[in-house]
């Protein structure tokens, strides 16, 4: 079995796009600039954005973070969205969800310019890709089609069965790997909680993209030979004998399927590292599409 | 074997319109009004636009015939579109395709104003349909959906096989049946050109919604006892017995399928009537919320 090292290529690709910076730099040119909108003090949203943070950083990208307090009204958070979006220096932004629940997501994602919505969450973003045009496809996805190409894995014709029809993961990636190119031409299956009888589906499956949030919920017996299992799912579970209390586990029971999968990405260090990686890029692109105005 | 009539169905949502129109008018209000645009003068076109205008005299909507030469400059049909989207009398407009191939169907799908893109082809109301919002859903799966719908046909947790990716058809009907909701929550599988194996998957359907455009593609064969089809295929068959030359076939063998299926929708009077019907709902629907703003 190969392990799908999202961390050893994330630190690639983070190194490409340092390269890139550089020479941006030295010629002058403006470097990308990444702002995070956090509200309020979720604890796993504030370890994300700040990993963002850090990563830009580490490539040599201008970051900014704002926090805002978590009884923010939405009219002052959608004023916070114009700024950005009219801030000439800013080239992308996130709004770090999940959002209070006094705020509505939808409205504040809307209100985010299609060319600086480097989470291609805005739903004009989310039909391009659909519709085979350029964008800003999602981190997550995004970085999912990047491990398959760096690694090979052959897609076109075969079957994919994603479980999980979430808007971040599910539905773009089942979109993603049955779009023409390479990698993609799968077959695909999207699978969810009405789905009956996952395991006879799983069983036909080549490769596996699972996005359940169900710790070791995938086990041996559900899946056939050689086949390719992409793990999603992030779970805090917990564990007196850690030291934080618990610890991280995906979808995949990963000890049981060592011996039957091709490839496999473990949790951590699979796509939790290759979503920040692709986050950059987008604004990398985003940077240059400006750029190229 | 029960026949999905889109024929009878369709009239069914003519007069139901026809009924909301006539309310309209007797409170006063303006009635919707749908633009047709065509460039050039295509046969199959031709007819389909003429479909379109004519369904709305039906219902009693206005409509705009707008017919372009076919040597018509990009430009000057982004002008026309302009036009279109700024004219407070026009509450949803189409852009008949194909497009000669000096213009970029691209870059004019583009510049159709959302609120008033009843084909639901621009990319923002595409991606609202994927992300579960209010939109506008092209024509022809938003009929499916309702010849479902109409017929009580269960869905959730059945297994979909669509055959055919393409932007207006398979895709989003792929979509449209794994969303949360009555119809939908199916298990789907999107087949296309790179698929191998088709009649493996197609055997397992409880539902085939074939939008290939091979004639009489799908065999007893390929099925299972029970399934129901939805034949979105419509080819022209030369036929010189016939009075036009030519006769129209569908994807499915049905004479060959009418033992094994329990549902099944003829080519024509099956998805054909319903596309146009669902066109004018749009258009309704435009009207209703421009007037509702």
């Amino acid at each position: 079995m190969t392990v799908l090292d999202g961390k050893k290529v994330s630190n690639e690709i983070k190194d490409e796009i340092a390269v890139v910076v550089q020479k941006m730099k030295a010629k002058g040119e403006g470097i990308p600039h990444l702002a995070a909108v956090i509200v309020g003090e979720d604890g796993a949203s504030l370890t994300y954005v700040g990993s963002k943070v850090r990563a830009c950083a580490r490539v040599g990208f201008d970051s900014t973070l704002i926090r805002l307090a978590d009884d923010i009204t939405e009219q002052a958070l959608l004023e916070t969205i114009a700024g950005l979006n009219n801030n000439d220096a800013i080239d992308g932004f996130i709004v770090q969800l999940p959002l209070p629940k006094h705020i509505d997501t939808q409205k504040i994602l809307l209100a985010v310019d299609p060319k600086k919505d480097v989470d291609g969450f805005h739903p004009e973003n989310f039909g391009k890709l659909a519709l085979d045009m350029e964008t800003f496809i999602p981190a997550t996805p995004f970085g999912i089609m990047e491990l398959i190409k760096r690694y090979n894995i052959e897609t076109s014709g075969k079957h994919t069965v994603v479980i999980g029809r979430s808007h971040i993961v599910g539905r773009p990636i089942s979109i993603l790997m049955s779009r023409k190119g390479n990698p993609g031409d799968s077959t695909v299956t999207l699978t969810h909680s009405r789905t009956k009888n996952l395991s006879e589906i799983t069983k036909t499956a080549d490769i596996i993209i699972s996005a359940l949030g169900i710790p070791e919920f995938l086990t041996s017996d559900m899946v056939k030979e050689g086949v390719v299992i992409i793990d999603v799912g992030i779970t805090r579970v917990p564990d007196l004998d850690h030291p934080k209390g618990y610890v991280i586990k995906g979808d995949v029971a990963y000890q049981g399927l060592m011996a039957k999968a091709s490839y496999m990405t473990p949790v951590p260090g699979g796509v939790g590292p290759m979503t920040i990686a692709m986050l950059l890029q987008n604004t990398l692109l985003a940077r240059q599409r400006r750029g190229a105005l």
